[in-house]
């Protein structure tokens, strides 16, 4: 492309300090450098880990700051040593890295590339030099990513390369948040087939773990939610019963011991409570229950009585789903257009990328969740929040 | 035999009521009734949990009792609809049962059995009704099975048929702790062979979980312990590396990180405490991490950082070591006959069931644990504690 070798002016909304607005500025792209791809950024959501980076984490160091972290683009350019992608390419920024080298991207057990972030910046950069500047001003990119941009860049081992034919502004939803629910029931609680299952939260990832749950073959999936509105939409993923704890003076785990025989096989925490993290494990049966927890939050520790656990179950965690993102990327982007895995559905609203403060606004104080793309932005149902405003985030 | 459907007057330590020092007594042990069998006790360990119950755990309800669950005998006689046992077969008590028909029994994936015990009286009793009395009152079964006594009775899915050349003076042991600290490493943890394990806790069930780990095939064994004395004895079970915490003044998760370049693959808390739970937790690779708690403690919740989870580890628990009490007793018994698993090295004195409470004394004061038999105990080295005195202890 013209653009190629030269450095890309653009729009992009800088979040220069924490807890203040987003400034929409232009910023300076530089050309992707060794093993480097430059994309342009063509849609992308809001997550609660943008805001929690924004309005709780407050690290003074991370900022100035380029959020966004789930979206999808075309590339623009390479830098030398890169052989897999080419400009013109449908891509996908992950937040996780699969560098297909380390101990951790061979072993079949996990997701978590130890070559993504720096070691010492885990919430802050990809790259161990951003590429992105305004003002003469180095921007730091958010998650490695930085999709609240036009363009960015990033190191070859965090994309994925995806099928042409894949709809960006639907499919950007599998750079965080479906992929998290979804392989959250898939790959790492292993939902069984016939085994019954409790999603507690039914945001985005809330909705998207009932969905990997149907995909399992889950026979019953019990969607819990404070906010009897969302158990419709829980429908639609595949939720076969549905529990609002208000309409119950019991804990919620009994509730579910009493539905269920003593226990759900599979619980999914995706809200990010502590509370709620202690209530998704109690209610799972024992001798095999396992819960998982999707959710995000670094303010508290969660706790339970060690009988818990010594009764026979399990307890784990899930970042990204599981998935590694260079081959499990794509296999979503698949099955999306196989019609095996629903996106539209998450999607109410759009808006420009020039509207991120609205979409921000309305995510924080109504718990909504945006996608932004060229000229539109998508509001997705995705409050997380089951109990206490407790972000999702992800750090290893 | 001539008992056989007769009374049976014997001795029996009996424990009248909570924090009381036992008192040998001459009880009634009843014949058995349908499914029931009834057990010369030849030997018993005493184990943490027996002085959980009764100094700690203080159930009022649960008085009196006769404690013990850590025997061997042999059958004196069988209530009606037993097929499955004679008079004269060696037997160990379990204090899990193992009914064959529950939906537990049926599954692979748990040991936790529902038949065993009173569903409301889970520290009590296994028999819907004791078969024991003194002085015209009811003596409740601790565990269900109650080997401080010459004789006691069970229900037959609670009771392992054992190799006839088996030492009951030995395979006692099998009862719990040594089944509870292997089976956690080979069938809860499910060491890997060529992997790195921590051990905290050098008791019985810690050294038996250095057993386990090396059996298991781990290439690192490492024995961790605030008593350096205990190294020598986890050597001879297997363990590769030695660290005894106050040797260091950082946390023994950044020892242990530092010594295996991120963390274990399995760790196994064989204390009880719950800041060693999370130490053990976070002793862990981040990935695939595996922490096992293995001792007991209902006093405090265990708790962490919600990222230890995230972060790709996985906390578990573990109840007499996942055996299935029928199948798994009788194999580890031909184990420790065919010399692949380890006894004797656990015992190093003998006392007889008159002197109970002087063994209770010394496990007590000392932290000690003993074997009786017949006409002596072998003392041996149980030391649950790492850094509190919590017992090992189990409940469902």
């Amino acid at each position: 492309m013209a653009t190629a070798g030269k450095v890309i002016r653009c729009k992009a909304a800088v979040a220069w300090e924490p807890n203040k607005p987003l400034v929409m500025e232009e910023i300076e792209v530089a050309p992707p450098q060794a093993n480097e791809v430059r994309i342009k950024i063509v849609a992308t959501g809001v997550c609660h880990t943008d805001l929690y980076h924004l309005f709780e984490g407050m690290h003074k160091d991370g900022f100035p700051v380029v959020l966004g972290h789930e979206g999808a683009g075309i590339v623009e350019s390479v830098g030398t040593g890169v052989t897999e992608f080419q400009p013109g390419d449908k891509v996908i920024p992950l937040f996780i890295s699969q560098c297909r080298e380390c101990r951790f991207c061979k072993s079949p057990k996990t997701n978590q590339c130890v070559k993504g972030w720096a070691a010492d910046r885990y919430d802050v950069m990809a790259l161990e030099e951003t590429r992105l500047t305004c003002k003469g001003k180095k921007l730091l990119q958010f998650l490695g990513t930085s999709t609240f941009s036009e363009y960015t860049v990033l190191n070859q081992i965090a994309v994925a390369k995806i099928d042409p034919a894949a709809p960006l502004d639907k499919v950007c939803l599998l750079g965080c948040g479906v992929c998290t629910g979804f392989g959250a029931a898939v790959n790492t609680a292993k939902v069984e087939a016939g085994s019954t299952c409790a999603v507690f939260g039914l945001g985005a990832v809330g909705l998207a773990a009932v969905m990997g749950c149907k995909a399992a073959g889950a026979q019953r999936i019990i969607a819990v939610d404070i906010n009897p509105e969302k158990f419709e939409k829980a429908k639609v993923f595949g939720a076969t019963e549905f529990v609002n704890p208000k309409d119950h003076s019991r804990p919620i785990s009994q509730v579910l011991a009493e539905m269920t025989d003593g226990g759900v096989d599979f619980s999914l925490e995706c809200v990010g409570n502590v509370g709620v993290m202690r209530s998704a494990l109690e209610s799972c049966v024992k001798g095999w229950g396992v819960s998982v927890l999707v959710g995000w939050t670094d303010l508290q520790d969660f706790a339970a009585r060690p009988i818990q656990l010594i009764a026979g179950r399990t307890w784990k965690g899930t970042l990204f789903g599981g998935f590694k993102g260079k081959d499990g990327v794509p296999e979503m982007v698949k099955a999306y257009l196989d019609k095996k895995v629903k996106l539209d559905e998450f999607i109410t609203h759009n808006m420009t990328l020039d509207q991120v403060n609205d979409a921000v606004k309305l995510m924080k104080n109504g718990q909504w969740c945006l996608i932004l793309s060229g000229d539109k932005v998508d509001l997705l149902e995705r409050r997380e929040h089951f109990q206490d405003p407790v972000l999702s985030c992800f750090q290893p």
